[in-house]
């Protein structure tokens, strides 16, 4: 069926020269569907044989996305998704992330050990179950507590009854609870992968940019019992070729947005925590460039700032995110829509008495948030050598983790093992330098005196009249504890402690380090009397924060259930990481300066390549070099081949390796990214910029036929 | 010489990632390039016989830039430089800018009616001469009147001495005066265009985009007595490759920058001009969005639209400049540079006496300005088709052009010819709408009264107590002058003034409406009256906006001799359409979430071209689309032949098909546009994103040679 692509073209403007449609908002619960709204639009709608073969030809791949192919079981992803994988079958005789991979018969694929996928057999809506477990009269915490253990119990059963791994979702941030049942795969073979120089052309410089030339794929093959695993659906390769304005379906688990937080909570994301978050992201970039700066030979320089990618790559997504914050417009639409539906609460008698003081309270839980928040950073800066070490043990021995009774035992055992390790930290030797001590504490004085003014109790005691230098000085000249023998000692009951409390897990764990409590206050050490006030601010700082997510848990479902009354189920949820669809037609948009083509091609992984001077520039990093293959074979390919495309659907992270799906439920490509432009998308929906990138299945297929020599696999494809 | 690119990266950071160099300030005038900076930074500075060559080789094509390349007159320039000449030669039979042309032997070339191309054979500093001619104790107005006389004069005695036409350069704002002597030709004979889609590759919608793939040249051929001109000096065709990180050379005309206008000046942009362009561009897209909209047929709609790309083009610019005011951290450098050269002025005696006042009185200028402004957007609502005839009788009879005695005869007839036609519209017949006219006036009523307030006398007057509605209904019903005979004889006097002013020209030009004065006071017409008020503000306007210019023109020079004192010739002067080198290497830059490569290739052109869909897509107005020569003889090509790059040369508007030279004074490109970052270089110059970008000789060679059969007009290039 040919969607009717111009029908809804009601508002001229640019939209008019590009042909351009309002893209489509909602990452899409298989159980709600706008099918109305795509007909509307696009004149096509799936039906539910369609939906169903599409969830069940999705897999989900370590948390990332990936489909079924084939009959005999080829699962494809993205190149970045398989990495890990790759990576871990590679050796340096055989480094199969450099030079790729082929199996030439099915005997030399290769097993990945640890690898677990995952398609979604069967969704159960257990919300009466969860919300039936809450009793009258109970308070937030007990009322949540009996909401776990329903919702648990809730996956236990269904788990027994069907045989299949269950998983416990929650939607709508706790607006409905779901069982999800997983048929699981832990027998994966690597079938096919490209060189990385060509999975992950243009590098982590490339990332969120379109145009792009990214053939970021790879193939693996599910086994059971050692044989070829038969799906009971697969995705099959494109009957009509895809093109411009064509409607696409994208099918895969994206991970978090933040779109349903009230507007109090963005605009404390957007006031405290993304700053903050970027700041902690510069001084990293930073001290990776001081460290470069002083590498003594240009090869550690190199290798130094290697790792300064990653990080760039997360400034670019988190600048992104912020930059959605920081839109006036965007904001005070989102402020708009919130003042609405809490009018429309108030409205309504029943909404009122369900949620009518929901957002004040979420507000209040901000609040709360804001002041730990402030003395979070007031006590941030305590970190030297030896400070660091004293405050863990106080920290400890004051405040040992809160270990709910129903923690899995290999949960709290690991939990332990990380307690046991800092432990074994704080009182082990190192090198202590005083100077450096003085001078971080100094430091972290002075911004505590900064953040939190001279009169508090903290900054009064610690200085008590005296200059910060002066009072850093005066508390680590005096202290007894540079020793280890000495922490030691002040930690000997808590270790004994905590030693007696291996044979009593779980009943009375959290208690166990009762024993050295007393020790610790009655310590005469300057620099000891520091940290444990400052051990105490931020514990009072935990302590905040876990009272205000307890308030957010009671009050996001009451906003979520009021919502569902005012505008029925016609929204969808924030992203979980769980199983959805979302759709959206290939689309250009405006961007550097022009208007960005909707395909690119083959020829034009050559102009990048060639234009960054080939393989013979050392220049930036080798993203855009290219295997010799790659050169010599060059006129075998046909280069007007689409390598990538952008389209209007609605993704972010965790979708990476989805299957694209044409209207006949064929799968033409592979999501791989956003394009920067898109990045608020973590905050709300702007048609005007909401871009995804996908790898063309036509340049997957002709790379492993012209390329690869590996026409066998394309032919299991059914090509 | 191989230039020493990486000696000066002192710095670390994403510079040392890129191989990165500051890029370089500048559009150098030839009496003073930068040697020894060049020197510094490249190892390479041109000495002066390469100078010289590169100057005489240049050519100032009706205002945009080309350059000499062979022995026998072959000029080479962008196609856009030399598309109104290509259009002027095309007929419907023989549509060389759709088709592009090559001539087979020297006889097909095509003589192009009007065109005239100079060179810059010698430059004269005048500065000497031009300011002796104030006298002491002379009024500003005297003064300039001296100089401008002085200048003239400087000018025709050079001329007569060399027999070569002279061009006045005021340099520095007023800081230099130079006579520039060029040779004129004004045979020139169209040799080489290529199709318009591939001249134009992109359209207007890729003006300021990179990565480009745009074969942006075009080749004339200058003739002296119809046998080709032999030039003195021409470039040749490189002898190495141009790579990533060569020092470039660009010698061109830049048209206008805005660098050294005072912050106040450039304040005044900020918040007045730029805005107000801004929204006039605005009004103009939305006018022509709601014409498409009204369109009757598809054809024609589409013919509407075409006319909105370069309304569009001129808004991305606007838009550029505009961001770069907008730039806080650039702002407050400009601010504090001016803080210190004003401190070292006080700080002197003698620049103290010449332009301590100087800053301020131009502080003086720009608050006139600022209230002209406001008066002006005040009135600038009285647009109704029979208000505006009114103004134009009013001004023509109360303001006739204040024309200086001087003024040249050809100059002052011209502008005679366009007050005649502007009186002939205003006293001729019009369909008179009195719904539209009442509705206009009430508007700009309205907007008179929220921008005065309603004491002031215009709105007063007008409004007597009245809403803007009511009274513009009462003034509109109670006009005498809806008739073309009435406003006729309003305008009688005039006429006859204005034909016998005729045979008495220059002498008495600018009284010759003195007849007419009388009538229009006398009038009792209610419409008539406020036309009298609103020109009588419109006068004032001009008068403000005139004394604040002759501010300016007395102080700016005064701040520039500063200037000079106070740096010495380490600064360049703002563009003024006149003969400039600038340098800077081939090199990346930031963008697009990633970094660009820094040249693009003939793969890439196929890139865009597929990734657009091919011919068949008629999307976006046919931007990207490609002659069918183009696609059935691309295997002769080579592909990876580079088409465009980047560089960080200081350009703008002007350089256009300016000539790219290498450190041997070779050809290695056409300058053609800025990048869509780098626009806030009108007013300042910011490393990270002035780049410019350039068609890559190569491609030029590659297509002549390969696709146009063309190896004729290759030899002649020496190639």
């Amino acid at each position: 069926m040919q969607p009717k692509l111009r029908a809804v073209l009601t508002s001229i403007g640019l939209a008019l020269i590009s042909g351009g449609l309002a893209a489509d908002e909602g990452m899409w619960t298989f159980d709600n569907i706008p099918l109305k709204k795509m007909m509307e639009k696009y004149g096509f709608a799936p039906d539910a044989a369609w939906l169903k073969h599409a969830q069940l030809s999705a897999v989900n791949f370590g948390g990332g996305s990936a489909s079924f192919i084939s009959s005999n079981g080829l699962v494809i992803t993205n190149h970045h998704v398989g990495r890990g994988s790759i990576q871990r079958l590679s050796t340096p005789q055989n480094d199969y992330f450099r030079n790729g991979f082929i199996a030439k018969t099915m005997e030399d694929e290769l097993k990945v050990p640890g690898l677990t996928v995952r398609t979604v057999v069967q969704m159960e809506n257990v919300t009466s179950a969860v919300n039936a477990a809450v009793k009258p009269g109970m308070s937030p915490k007990d009322a949540q507590e009996a909401r776990q253990r329903a919702f648990a119990e809730a996956a236990r059963s269904l788990a027994e009854k069907t045989g299949l791994e269950p998983r416990q979702v929650t939607l709508y941030r706790g607006g409905e609870y779901w069982v999800y049942l997983n048929k699981v795969h832990t027998d994966l073979r690597l079938v096919a992968a490209p060189e990385g120089q060509l999975g992950f052309f243009g590098g982590d410089l490339d990332n969120f940019t379109y145009p792009r030339h990214d053939l970021d794929f790879c193939i693996f093959r599910v086994y059971e019992n050692d044989k070829p695993y038969q799906p009971t659906n697969f995705l099959k390769m494109p009957s009509v070729p895809l093109k411009a304005g064509d409607l696409t379906f994208v099918v895969g688990n994206p991970g978090s947005t933040s779109r349903l937080l009230t507007y109090a909570q963005m605009c404390y994301n957007r006031d405290y925590t993304a700053p903050s978050a970027l700041a902690s992201l510069n001084s990293r970039r930073d001290a990776i460039l001081a460290e470069a700066a002083a590498a003594p030979t240009a090869e550690e320089k190199r290798r130094i700032m290697n790792s300064i990618f990653g990080v760039e790559n997360s400034l670019k997504a988190q600048t992104g995110y912020y930059k959605g914050l920081l839109d006036v417009d965007a904001m005070e639409r989102i402020k708009n829509a919130e003042f609405e539906l809490r009018a429309k609460i108030q409205a309504d008698p029943n909404l009122r008495a369900e949620a009518g003081g929901s957002h004040a309270k979420i507000e209040e839980a901000v609040k709360l948030n804001i002041s730990a928040f402030k003395e979070q950073q007031a006590t941030s800066g305590f970190t030297g050598d030896l400070m660091g070490r004293l405050i863990t043990i106080v920290n400890q021995v004051m405040d040992p983790p809160q270990q709910p009774a129903d923690m899995p035992m290999a949960q709290a055992q690991a939990r332990e093992r990380l307690a046991a390790q800092a432990r074994e930290r704080a009182i082990g030797e190192f090198t202590f330098d005083k100077d450096k001590e003085i001078a971080a504490l100094a430091s972290a004085l002075e911004r505590a005196q900064k953040e939190l003014g001279s009169g508090h109790p903290l900054v009064k005691s610690a200085l008590n009249g005296r200059s910060p230098k002066d009072a850093a000085k005066a508390a680590v000249d005096g202290t007894q504890l540079v020793q280890a023998a000495a922490r030691k000692e002040l930690l000997d009951a808590a270790v004994s402690a905590y030693k007696a409390s291996q044979s009593r897990l779980p009943a009375q764990r959290g208690q166990w380090l009762d024993g050295g409590r007393a020790a610790i206050p009655a310590s005469k050490d300057p620099l000891l009397a520091i940290a444990v006030n400052v051990q105490k601010m931020q514990a009072n700082v935990r302590q905040s924060q876990a009272k205000s997510q307890e308030i957010i848990n009671e009050h996001a479902p009451r906003i979520a259930k009021a919502r569902f009354a005012v505008y029925g189920k016609e929204i969808y949820p924030d992203a979980t990481g769980t199983l959805r669809l979302t759709y959206g037609a290939v689309e250009t948009y405006n961007a550097n300066g022009t208007k960005i083509q909707p395909f690119t091609t083959l020829y034009g992984l050559y102009d990048r390549h060639i234009g960054w001077g080939g393989n013979s520039a050392a220049a930036e990093n080798g993203s855009w070099t290219l295997p010799e293959r790659w050169l010599q074979m060059k006129d075998k390919l046909d280069l007007s081949t689409p390598i990538n495309f952008v389209h209007t659907v609605d993704t972010i992270g965790g979708n990476s390796g989805s299957p694209v799906l044409n209207t006949k439920g064929e799968i033409v490509g592979l999501l791989f990214d956003g394009i920067i432009e898109s990045l608020p998308n973590n905050y709300y929906y702007d048609e005007k910029y909401n871009r995804s990138v996908s790898v063309d299945i036509r340049a997957v297929l002709e790379s492993l036929n012209k390329m690869y020599d590996a026409a066998h696999i394309v032919e299991q494809m059914g090509k």
